[in-house]
């Protein structure tokens, strides 16, 4: 991506190992991501341009030497930053904070948006998959790399649990996968809140009970008609923008719980007042998709949950720029590479 | 409290009953609360003036015909609320969101800086103390009302556990019982902020085992330096002052907790980016005091805690002015009062 609006698919040097702890890993599936439409609305242009794409599945083509868990062939997928696994943070289960780790397409490590990637720090990063590349799960398994983990993290945040009342705010891929985790972690009813006919299709086919197609004050009157005047226990914010933050801490019931994963476009929380005498709790962050894909794979490869279904357009490599106009556009939900 | 600075002692109508579920308490002790200072210093000047005072012990001198667990001569402890201890939030620990609870000192309810107040839902508000009302205990006793609670919820809400680091950013009453609270949960490491020599003193015999004097940039690279670099797992704030909570924000550690319960005197909350990219919960508010009583009372009628430390000043009713005067002044650091 070389500015706003401006992704050009390149030929660039063979990625390749440099440090012992790497694997080679030749991309079968790659996702566009949410997140990636924000430089792609507001980078300023570089000449140098930036490697996209953190979440991927691929084979592995070569392994370093200090490599023990992987070997070659094996069909991996990659949480959304690489990290070493052993630090104090990764021991706690924070992965996205891990000492060594970091992020694709940064500091010599190339995006998931293309051919091969060497990642660092493999085998604290890489998870096999106990299934071929051309396996139909793939879209599924390959949500495990953001989506679906990001999803499980807002819903751990704002602590769902059996019998909970759940709002989720955003009906984006993040959004519906945070449906699926609500309800996968027990919660009775699922409102969410989004306005687009066929997001609102799928939400309810993940399990969403309610739908609230309004947005501001009448989305927060919706919400509390639908909760008896209370507000939703845990409210899942998926969007990060001003609005559906607001949105997200006003539809909270009394000692609830926001788990917020939309990345945030303003440095301050609101409602800060209303939200201390209600003992709200604000929790979240970037979701530490690698502490959680061995507890979630389970349920997709046994078919209990299929949130691959947030992918609704597959593009060839060439047609990756094409892919982000369509997601930006929303005339594509989320987009599936197959380089 | 006519307005800021103006506290007077005056004859008002005897307290009685109301409601078939009140009871008559006649105040034996009482506190004036750090709360209490912000009226005093604020407060416009008003002819009907306001009553004061939320923390209290008293003997019951009678009770309404529904009240059913207490009985004419029990001394009993209230916490800061009063709540009928039977809607869905009381029975969910949640007692000072009651829907059908309140505040002393409105409504047509008495405070407690006074010889005696009607406590509304008697039965679910107050809690009877096993011991007489001269006995020694009764400083740490009342502190069961609030500030003993309240550092008790700030330290669950920055969820302080066995071997955790503890940073309690200030150090009032509220403060110097989250050093308890955090002690008597298992934290090893519990750094103080604060500068005030006798309370630092009074901080380290209940346990703080770090005191920080600095404030702002050079108090969080101190309590860095303390941790490893890294921040205190659970950060209690205290205070509610938007500096104080600027500093509880940058000292928390990665995927840690800020437990708030200082009265927020802004309406946001900053520091929001770096806290949603290093996942840190934000919790707290007013404690639900009614919740932990019957938990906190066996270890300060054993004397395993001595939170009655916080007062150093006992004044009888008509030095009342001068005791807010004098916490005011931070002359005392809490007024125990003695109708």
């Amino acid at each position: 991506m070389y500015g706003a609006g401006d992704v050009r698919v390149e030929d660039v040097p063979d990625a390749q190992l440099v440090e012992p702890t790497d694997a080679l890993v030749a991309v079968t599936h790659a996702g566009i991501c949410g997140s990636d439409l924000w430089p792609y609305q507001q980078m300023e242009p570089t000449e140098s341009g930036r490697r996209m794409g953190h979440e991927f599945i691929g084979v592995i083509e070569d392994v370093g030497d200090h490599v023990q868990t992987l070997k070659v062939g094996d069909l991996v997928v990659t949480p959304f930053v690489w990290s070493d696994g052993t630090c104090v943070f990764c021991r706690e289960g924070l992965h996205t904070s891990c000492l060594h780790g970091g992020r694709y397409g940064a500091d010599g490590v190339d995006g998931g948006q293309g051919q091969a990637v060497r990642v660092p720090h493999a085998d604290g990063t890489l998870v096999v998959l106990p299934v071929g590349k051309d396996d139909e799960l793939m879209p599924s398994l390959l949500t495990l790399s953001d989506v679906l983990a990001t999803g499980h993290h807002a819903a751990l945040s704002a602590r769902v649990g059996p019998g909970k009342t759940v709002a989720v705010v955003g009906d984006g891929a993040v959004g519906l996968c945070g449906v699926i985790a609500s309800r996968r972690l027990g919660a009775e009813q699922v409102v969410l809140l989004g306005r687009h006919p066929d997001r609102i299709a799928i939400a309810q086919e993940f399990g969403a009970t309610d739908i609230v197609r309004e947005r501001g004050d009448e989305a927060v009157e919706r919400v509390l008609e639908l909760t008896d005047g209370l507000g939703a226990h845990s409210v899942l914010e998926c969007v990060g923008h001003g609005e559906s933050t607001v949105t997200a801490l006003r539809i909270v019931r009394v000692g609830g719980a926001v788990g917020r994963v939309g990345i945030p476009q303003e440095d301050s929380i609101p409602e800060a007042t209303r939200n201390f005498f209600d003992n709200v709790t604000i929790a979240g962050g970037p979701a530490p998709a690698r502490a959680y894909i061995e507890e979630l794979m389970p349920d997709v490869l046994e078919g209990r949950i299929e949130p691959g279904r947030v992918f609704d357009r597959f593009v060839p490599l060439d047609d990756v720029p094409d892919g982000y106009r369509a997601m930006n556009e929303r005339e594509a939900l989320k987009v599936l590479i197959e380089p």
